[in-house]
């Protein structure tokens, strides 16, 4: 399929529907404390209103999608770990035992894990999201592209169809976190191709690196650059060179979770470059995004000003695995009922100022 | 009582016992992430864990204590809201309506109502504590002390009596709020008597003063502290001259917490005042305290500093009533449950970096 033809038959995202703002923020306001003083959970309480259409917001069945996937490039270098900690960490997820089984529990949110391309064969197995494109991870974008755009396309609409099954379960918020490494890496890549902002501000440490491995990770990345010196911002063809599958997948995800007016609750760095190409197709996409943290891999603090989202929480986390995501999914929680269940003014007999 | 003896009989705080600093260091580090990825959350796993001296921390009954007290210095004008605010929203706690009994609720986490002084006789009531020491309110400090020294060691005393029946039903988590009309302006002469931070750098807007409001509050202020015109920073006068019944009784109640090797959940600006009282008696304290988040209201941030506590959220909350501490409480939860939960490199068969 052209990628023309691609792009047109992608979901379609509406413009967010502001007709209940003026009355939801007066029902914010109406509320028994001083005018502004909740803060942030205001601007969740509205924004969730607007996406939701209501005066009564509300989570209803949270799902955090994990998408994994391995890179090419991880054999030269740009990560502290060795590639088959992609699959041991998708044996990890299956069993319960990673970060994010014990984050999503907490907050009480389903864990979906897609195999976008690991290059691992772990057969059927129950709990895992069979969405594999390439059985051996990406190519190496140090020597071509990571993958081919037919295979950029299949991965955008294997996550599009993950959204037609999580509908059917009442779901109305999607958090996104991912696995695979070397993915910091092509993550700065897109960041860079996306945004313009300067490839060496973008690189961070990932998983861990020392200062060599750093400088070496800022050698490779440049060097994989200067492949193309004909500059392409075209969100596919950037995704095709320097994406992972499962960075792929989370972009086309995103793109149906917005058509069906989800929540869509988003992760760090990686989540964030998948974010960047979502947004690059359909600009109308951020209305329906919460940016659940500032993660402290360098570049994100700089995605979130570039894309001016504000992250909920600021805690250190480099983790990825959509741990930020299930860490504010409370506060999502938190801006409905406070809408939901306080008492106004009226109601309760209270004196304004 | 002199307050010598007062302060002699006063709960004697233990110094965090570190004999399992190591071994809880060890226990984060194993698990299957990159080392300190977890940012903040491992700060306070390990804090926790040293607390309740355990490598298995959990956050047991979790309670919120709301203190409410009348102003004297309320009806000169040092806030936005009328007086009877105080009662009616005492009332409004009682009903269920007001926003902590939401995000308690929301946090699983039992709300304490105290009455410490309010300018309302509510008669008995299933659900208020009476703690009651002035039944109008404190006096008006612009001329005189807001009460006496004996009503101030009384205030604490009954804020430390309500750990003793806390500390019964299992809870090993305390969170602290407040509400009483004009008590930021009491808080803002504490932060300065006890820290020496300039006095116009804290005092804030409150509950939303205009400018002329602000001006007038700083040159009331400036004339209360007028009154003393030799300096004295001893915590129980600067208590007794400035505070409010209620700011007593919570740093009564946080020392009595801090003994019984509770972990303390700092709220907001007024809350903190309170806690600057309490480290001024025991510096031990700081170290069983986690700062939920950083407000909106002038003055907070600077204490933080002072204090060197580095809040959890940053969300431009600033209503008071432990609204931020509620908000925290899941945090502390994810913190016990990565630590008790999450698998190891060794036992899930994840490589090392």
């Amino acid at each position: 399929m052209p990628t023309t033809q691609f792009l047109a038959e992608l979901p379609s995202i509406a413009p967010l529907d502001r007709t209940l703002a003026a009355a939801l923020q007066a029902k914010i306001n109406g509320k028994t404390k001083p005018l502004g003083a909740l803060g942030r959970l205001e601007n969740l309480a509205l924004q969730i209103g607007l996406i939701q259409n209501t005066l009564t917001p509300r989570i209803a069945q949270p799902h955090i999608l994990v998408a994994a996937g391995d890179h090419g490039a991880a054999k030269a270098g740009v990560s502290a770990y060795p590639q088959e900690v992609t699959w041991q960490m998708v044996e990890n997820f299956l069993a319960g035992g990673a970060a994010i089984n014990v984050l999503a529990r907490q907050a009480h949110a389903q864990l979906l894990i897609a195999d976008a391309g690991v290059a691992h064969e772990f057969g059927p197995r129950a709990g895992l999201i069979d969405a594999k494109i390439g059985a051996g991870g990406t190519a190496d974008y140090l020597s071509g592209p990571a993958m081919s755009l037919v295979q950029c396309m299949d991965a955008m609409q294997r996550g599009a169809v993950i959204v037609r099954d999580l509908a059917a379960t009442g779901c109305n918020t999607l958090g996104f976190g991912e696995m695979g490494i070397g993915n910091t890496a092509s993550a700065s890549l897109l960041t860079h191709c996306l945004t313009g902002l300067p490839l060496a501000e973008v690189i961070g440490r990932g998983t861990g690196l020392d200062d060599a491995g750093l400088e070496k990770k800022r050698a490779l990345l440049t060097q994989a650059l200067a492949h193309w010196p004909e500059r392409n911002d075209a969100p596919l063809d950037v995704l095709a060179r320097f994406g992972g599958f499962e960075i792929a997948l989370l972009s086309g995800t995103m793109l149906a979770a917005a058509e069906a007016k989800m929540v869509l609750v988003i992760d760090g760095f990686i989540v964030t470059s998948a974010l960047l190409v979502a947004a690059r197709i359909a600009p109308e996409i951020l209305d329906y995004c919460v940016f659940s943290h500032c993660s402290n891999e360098a570049g994100h603090r700089l995605q979130l000003a570039w894309l001016k989202g504000e992250a909920l929480l600021d805690l250190g986390l480099r983790l990825g695995e959509g741990t930020g995501a299930a860490l504010a999914l409370p506060l999502l929680d938190a801006a409905c009922a406070f809408l939901n269940e306080m008492a106004s003014f009226d109601s309760a007999g209270v004196s304004q100022a």
